[in-house]
């Protein structure tokens, strides 16, 4: 059998496939994204599940619409209405099977071959591999700490009339943990609005987080073709698969609405119906705040212990909320390289590379501190800590020598 | 903004559309093609959920493995061991987001823009829109009472040598309710044994059958490239979004597996979990010879109605199994016209035009028999019989006349 090109393009989860190695319970693992298990509100979603069936019997179990189930995308623009200002109602609101299909249905919406996707570098991982099923050409923006680099943007959006959208994680960005200053999400605006392109924002970490101030969109509510993305699966439950996209451009939403039949008729009714109902009964805000509480020490623990252990050359992002927390060593020390190091003493994080579009054996790389207790946190960091020390002082010996 | 070829060339769900015509409580409609509601079995559902959050916990709640629950691989393996005698285990089962999403995912796999597709003539609706994302060229081969033509798609693969893979739905089949004898099913084996293609067998209604003997598939267990659909849409709910793979080429499971990430990451583990626990502590096929013994009520009452009211001059077919009738008007009567006629006087249908990869204003609608009491089933197919008679005369005058 021959396959298709957009198939053997396209990178299988580096994650996924290491967590297969790092997942052995000797391991003191900081690879995985998984949002910690004891987060998730069971007993209130077992209670929304039986009123949702008490209430709605065959509906949960049949096939529904397309774009979802309209009092939860009631619930979702009532959100953005509170939050943020915007002027959003249930018909700008489509469900999607997590906001990982989002994704792959926007990719399918806008590109041709060979069309032109900006992505941050370092980027989500998830976003590459929907993206590249589409067998786009992605242009790599640097992303510095306060977001992506304007002047090169600028430039790349000049120089490449393929380009069909920019990708950002605006707040606590996978993989770096970063947040988009104000500033910088006002010069991109300044920047995108100039041309013909959407700009989507994914935001399934912006609720949670524990300092700073929010902040406003870069697009949403002011650029015609913005795109905003967002989901469950942080704050509820990933196992759901509930994400969605909220867009005031009906064409682009028209064709999402075709390529989402094409792609699975709709998202599962049981699970819209339930988290709907779960809204509606459930103090939702504080529920968040205890994620926010729970994930706040963890982030705390991870950075006095990066602090204390790492050696003074790595530097490392300090996140005001999310999940992350991205570490760089020094220039030519190989990340992979580190990883089997590290591995061989039983600490796991993720190396920077299946971030990039263009990757090239990088020194960076990506440490999650939500899935381990803060004693935990301290034994691996340090454990980390001297591995990193030891391999730095080899590797910087060995250039010497050479 | 510019949108992609493939989305453009899409065509939305015909079906979808008209269901906001005809869902309208005054009409008679055999348009949809849902299951039965008082088919699900809503109790049973609810223990299982119940018993699976007591035992698993926040397990249900958290992401999951991409190629679907364990268990719920390993009962689907163990049903085609036992009803089929196929050799298959779990490591040869991969759960989709409904089986809508197994077409979608095996048309990014395989095809590459331009390369063919055999597709039966008509075909599923769901099938042509899932494939034509991937931009390919359809083969149509026509579909005979007793399946594909045997020689048409020999000459159809031999003059083709981009065509990839072969969609066909062996049983009951959506939209003509046909089902491919012994004889065909071997014949066709026999062709396509001896091409590099893959053959996919589409079964979502094979279990649902009341009458006749149930046939092995045309390739499963027997073909290299044979890749099998199934799905818990028609015979526990739909609501649930779950279908599967069955493949023992382990290549194409790979590259299932890596679209599948790239896509939505994994299915709902909520609802496989949900399902396999349902499936542990219930009489699932006792369930399923309810749902058998009222479709057969339903279908026998349109087949009796069907031969009172319709004027003789129209063909149908006599499902042994399944949801659908296929209709066949005299030749150069418009089923779509006939729609508007219809639609006038309450009743509805499926024009047969959707389900042709290259329609023509055809003669041939589907009519759905599972949504509506023998009574309204009676009524409906008596109206519809009416507007028949007088629409083909009106129109037989008017060619008389011209």
């Amino acid at each position: 059998m021959q396959f298709s090109n957009k198939i053997l393009n396209t990178p299988s989860s580096f994650i996924r496939n290491i967590l297969k190695v790092t997942d052995s319970p000797n391991v003191i693992s900081f690879a995985g994204g998984l949002p910690n298990p004891i987060s998730f509100p069971i007993d209130a979603l077992q209670e929304a599940i039986n009123n949702s069936i008490a209430h709605e019997g065959a509906k949960l179990f049949q096939y529904s619409t397309t774009q979802g189930y309209l009092p939860l995308r009631e619930m979702i623009a009532a959100k953005y209405r509170k939050n943020f200002g915007l002027d959003i109602d249930a018909s700008d609101v489509f469900i999607t099977t997590g906001s990982q299909q989002a994704l792959e249905i926007l990719g399918k919406v806008f590109l041709n071959k060979g069309d032109g996707v900006v992505m941050e570098a370092p980027g989500y991982l998830g976003a590459i591999q929907a993206f590249t099923l589409a067998e786009p050409e992605f242009y790599p923006v640097t992303l510095e700490e306060d977001g992506l680099n304007v002047a090169q943007l600028e430039e790349t959006l000049k120089n490449n009339p393929n380009i069909k959208f920019i990708y950002t994680v605006p707040n606590f960005q996978n993989p770096t943990g970063i947040t988009y200053s104000r500033e910088k999400r006002d010069a991109i605006y300044e920047v995108v609005k100039n041309y013909d392109v959407a700009l989507i924002e994914d935001d399934p970490y912006g609720e949670l987080r524990f300092s700073g101030e929010a902040l406003p969109y870069i697009g949403a509510g002011r650029l015609q073709n913005s795109v905003l993305l967002g989901s469950f699966s942080k704050t509820v439950t990933p196992g759901f698969r509930l994400g969605y996209i909220v867009t005031k451009n009906k064409e682009i939403l028209s064709h999402v609405e075709t390529a989402k039949q094409a792609t699975d008729l709709h998202t599962n009714i049981f699970a819209q119906m339930t988290i709907a109902e779960y809204l509606t009964h459930n103090a939702y805000e504080e529920h968040v705040n205890k994620i926010i509480e729970l994930y706040n020490t963890q982030a705390t623990a991870m950075l006095n212990a990066i602090e204390k252990h790492f050696p003074k050359e790595v530097h490392y992002t300090k996140p005001q909320g999310g999940m992350f927390i991205w570490a760089t060593l020094p220039e030519g020390i190989s990340a992979l390289e580190l990883f089997e190091e590290s591995m061989a003493a039983d600490v796991a994080f993720v190396p920077g590379d299946p971030f990039y579009t263009h990757p090239n054996n990088v020194n960076t790389l990506r440490l999650n501190y939500t899935n381990a207790t803060e004693e935990i946190i301290e034994e691996g960091i340090q454990r980390l800590g001297n591995i990193m020390k030891q391999f730095i002082e080899k590797k910087q010996k060995a250039t010497v020598e050479a």
